[in-house]
Parts: C-alpha cells; sequence; structure tokens
C-alpha cells in the first residue's frame, strides 16, 4: 500500500536514469536503515553506478559486518559533492538526517523509500508502503525491479551480499519475525533470499549473538534486581555506574533490558533507569498492550511513542527510581 | 532427504488407514514436539479421526495456549486403549519417551515422524528428514498431503490453530529463524501460514514474552555463574536445584539458556548442565559455527544435532561438570 506520489517503477525509473546516487539512512541507524542502504548500494554500483551511504556516525558494531571495509559508507560530502540524486532510506523527514540536511537539500533530484505510516511524501519521488514490516523488502522488490528493466543480473558474489543485508532489515525490524508487523511478504522475501544465497545464521550470528560476556555479567546484575509493582502490572529495574564498574560492561549493552522486563508475564508497564552520570538519569519505558507510556514520559519532560518512550531527569538514581515508582502506582 | 523407510505418500496412507490415532511427543516436550502434535491432531479430528496426544508431563507453560482446555493431550491410558496407531513425534528411540514405552510397544501399528539425524528406524513406518529445520515442517507437508488424498479441507478455525502450533514449532526450533538449520522451506511454510490464518505475533507473545518472574531471578542466578573456558570458546553455565528452590522456578524454565550462553561473542561451544535431582544431570550442547556437538553428546550416551544436542549423566553436579570441561577442552 504505497501511500507515496510514484510507483515501484517510476523509483526505478528516476535511479536508472542516474549514473551517481547517495543514499541517506535515518540516524541512530538500525539494521532496516543500514542494511537496506548497503543491498541497494551493491546493486547500484553492479549496475555501473557510483553509489556511496552518507553517514554522520559510527555503524553500530553488530551491523559493521554488513560493509566491513566502509567501502560503501562515507562521512565526507565531498566524495558526492558532484552526485545527481539524494535518496532516503528508511525515513522521510529531514529531522531524521540531522547533521545531512544542508547536503541533502543541495540535490536536484530527491527520492524517499519507506515504511513509516507518520512519513509525508517531502521529496521529489516518495515511495512509502507502511503496510511493509521492513524498509528491506522494498528495497529488495526495487532491485528486482532495477534488474527487469537493466536486464542485468548482479554478481553472485553481490547476490549473497544483498540478501544478507536485505535479511539483516527485516529480521531486525520484525524482531525475527516475532512482531505484530510481521507479514506473509515477510516470510516470502526471505524464502527467496536463499536463491540469492542468504547467509542466514552468519547474519543471525553477528547481529545477535555477539554480546560481550561483560554484557552478560550486567544482565545478570541488573535482572537479579528487578523489583515487581502494582500486584504484578509493573516491573522496574535500573543500572548504576557502580554495576558498570563491576561487571566492565557498557551502558549501551542494556538496550534489551527493557523489553525483557516488558517479557516478563502479567507486566503491562516496564520501567528501566539508567545512571548515566552526574546526576543524570535515563528512563526507558515500555508498555505490553494497552498503557501509553508516551504520556507517562510527557510528564517528566520526555516522549516517544505509545509501547515506547523515555525521559530523561536530573537527580540521584535512588530518588529518580521512588518518583516513577510512586507516579506509575497511581494507575494501576 | 528422508532416511527413514518410508515416504510421506505411504505415511499418509497409513494415517488415512487408521481411525483412532496416538501421538506420542518426546518427553521434555518442545515446541517442536508439542506443535506438532497439536497440529496433527487437529488435522485428523478434521478428517473425521479420534486422536489423543499421549503424555506423561505437564505441557511446559508456554505452550499451554495450544490446548489451552487440554482436550487433545491426555496422560491417561485407558484414553487410548483402542486405538490402533501410535505415531512417535519428533523423536525415533524407546528412551526418548520414558514412561510410555510400554503402551507404544501394545500398538500393532506404528510409524515415526522425525527431523533427528541420530534417529534409525525404530518403527514399523518411518519418515525421518534430518535437513527438515523442524519435525512441525514434515507434519505440514503431511498434512497437505492427507488433505489431497481426502479431497477434504480442514475447517477455517481449525486452519488457524494448525498454522498457529506449526508456527510455534518452527519458530522455536530454528530459534526465530535465526539458527543454521533454517532453511528456504522454514520460510515458504511460514509464508503459506498466513493464509491458513496464523497468528504469529499471538504465538509469539505466548511463547517468548510470558516469562514469570521467576525465570527471570532464575536467568540471572544462573548467569552471574558463567564461565568462559578455553580461551573463550567455551561457556559453561549450571543449575542446581538449590538455584531452583532459591529462585522458585522450574527448571524446563532455563530452555533459553544455552543460546544465551552461546551468544557470547567468541564462544564456539556453550555447556549448561541442569541437576534433575537424585544425581540424574542433564547436559545441553549448543555450537555456534563448526564444532560437531552431536559427535560430543554421543560419547556420553546422548545424541541430537550438530549445533544442538544433549546428554544424561549419573553423577554429582560437580563431578559432571568437571567431566564436559575436561573433556571439551581437549578439543581446543
Amino acid at each position: 500500500m504505497n501511500i507515496g506520489n510514484s510507483d515501484l517503477k517510476e523509483i526505478a525509473k528516476v535511479i536508472k536514469g542516474a549514473s551517481k546516487i547517495a543514499l541517506f539512512p535515518h540516524v541512530n541507524m538500525d539494521g532496516d536503515a543500514f542494511g537496506s542502504c548497503v543491498a541497494l548500494a551493491h546493486a547500484l554500483r553492479e549496475l555501473g553506478k557510483e553509489c556511496r551511504i552518507f553517514i554522520s556516525e559510527e555503524v553500530p558494531e553488530n551491523l559493521s559486518f554488513l560493509d566491513p571495509e566502509k567501502i560503501l559508507q562515507t562521512n565526507n560530502k565531498d566524495d558526492i559533492k558532484d552526485y545527481s540524486l539524494a535518496v532516503m532510506v528508511d525515513c522521510g523527514e529531514m529531522k531524521r538526517i540531522p547533521g545531512r540536511e544542508e547536503v541533502f537539500d543541495s540535490f536536484s533530484s530527491t527520492l524517499c523509500i519507506d515504511h513509516h505510516g507518520t512519513t509525508e511524501s517531502c521529496c521529489q519521488f516518495n515511495y512509502i508502503d507502511p503496510m511493509a514490516a521492513a524498509t528491506g523488502q522494498i528495497v529488495f522488490d526495487l532491485i528486482n525491479e532495477l534488474i527487469l528493466m537493466e536486464g542485468k543480473e548482479p554478481s553472485k558474489e553481490a547476490k549473497k551480499e544483498i540478501a544478507n543485508a536485505i535479511f539483516a532489515a527485516i529480521t531486525t525490524d520484525t524482531g525475527n519475525y516475532q512482531y505484530s508487523n510481521t507479514q506473509k511478504e515477510s516470510h516470502e522475501i526471505t524464502a527467496r533470499l536463499y536463491d540469492w544465497g542468504l547467509e542466514g545464521n552468519k547474519v543471525s550470528v553477528e547481529i545477535y549473538e555477539s554480546n560481550r560476556i561483560e554484557r552478560i555479567r550486567l544482565t545478570a546484575e541488573v535482572l537479579s534486581k528487578v523489583e515487581i509493582l502494582a500486584e504484578g502490572k509493573v516491573a522496574l529495574a535500573y543500572c548504576s555506574q557502580e554495576m558498570l564498574n563491576t561487571t566492565g560492561a557498557k551502558m549501551e549493552e542494556t538496550e534489551r533490558i527493557a523489553g525483557d522486563l516488558r517479557g516478563i508475564r502479567g507486566v503491562e508497564v516496564a520501567i528501566f533507569l539508567k545512571e548515566e552520570g552526574e546526576k543524570a538519569i535515563k528512563c526507558s519505558l515500555r508498555s505490553k498492550a494497552y498503557y501509553d507510556v508516551a504520556k507517562l514520559a510527557t510528564e517528566f519532560g520526555g516522549g516517544g511513542h505509545i509501547r515506547a518512550a523515555g525521559y530523561t531527569t536530573y537527580k540521584d538514581l535512588k530518588e529518580a527510581i521512588e518518583e516513577i515508582k510512586e507516579r506509575v502506582q497511581k494507575d494501576f
């Protein structure tokens, strides 16, 4: 269900007509944003085009295997200064490419490929399918359209790289085919990726099975202190600087803990507080089925989505814990 | 690749010829064993047959949604005393159905549907495909063969139940489509399940997001004691009866820990020992990329797959730990 102003054929034609193409994934790149870009970049290079993924941050460690030699990516705008087409990938708003807006704006021809329902056509050509579980699925269809149009198949090696990148995009955005956005097409496309040489296990190991032992020890430490409140409806945990010191882990290695808390039976709201140091406490909120955590976060000056939100507060960890405990229990 | 003595058509014919059929999943039922049985039971009932899943233990809590009213299962052998066909599901050895061997042996007609490479044809009719990622995939093919043969489709409601059960089988045995056993067919079949009414997210929440808090506490306790051996290539952990007592968790709630251990960066072999009581220690073995744990398990009288295997030993927990530590370190 495309809500953009261009169909896939038109998008493919625009790309076919360009010889130097820059891809703009959204900031805080995830598997879908980066995977989609990597797949598209490989495909375009196989068609004889120049293509670079223009970024302003480091690629997350568990996704760096998709471009290990950093041949597809650049953070230097001079590398793309004579490029003619700019493509927003997995986003469709200027604020999702902070620090790169000016470069994007300097392009005469712009294109958007996205699956976010909140995206409005902000480019010259836009293909936005909010029903697609991942932008990677759209990109795979697009690559196939381009192959048909050009009458030229990518090399075997490139096909494998494309398959691995598309799989990375789909598996991360569907939460391993578990989330409610997962669709028949997610599995149909993944099945086809096997014909392209997909190394599904290798990709999964890189993304999900490369946890440092320090992360495991920190997770154990945090989970050993989970508090259950509101007759089982609320789960609360925290990570202090001392816990990081004891285990040798980094704060970013707690990223999946809020989800673990929500995964407790009967829990509707998961609260996870991170002591970032200097009295800055970041609080992540998750809900399972009906509670609006965005609203709760807003009360503390934060924001987010109904099921995933957060805020920052400048208090002692202990005070911050008491504050949110007291507040959330009023709602249950 | 069927290594049994009967092809799928023959298996379907045997089932077609029976009117009362008992299913025997392996002990320590997992999603594949129980899911495959539930799907098959629904399909056979739709074809007008009597069918019961004969078990000797409680269905794991996170799988109980597949048969919430317990209409498909029984632990009373009198319920199946006039049944004519016994089917081993997801196993093919008498020792995998302890306490039920005698009942199984009393059947004149026996059948095995399995995907374990170590299974040898132990029934009259055997369909064993070690390439199938899950027995659920074979069962889905079998159900379709039966539908073709009988010329009768299951009801819409039954189709949904079958789809959910097959999905439960595949998603658990492939580790959410991440493990190396995952194949093109796993995704192809899952895609087809959507046409049957699959509720993928609902099943995933039941299986993966309904963890008891006791499970979280036990996981934390077990992971806090992980040992790293062989210069990071081996991770070892254990669960004692005392740990269960302290946390209030059940042994079955440790099922994902072996996977967590394998998910540690650099770890090739994960070893997880469970003190089942009375000096029986169950040891789960997992490998990431190249080590054959089935071979290792066989040395201790067990078996399984190359990447996931196990054995039982009758020793003190401490002795069992020392024994496997000593053995595995020889290979690194």
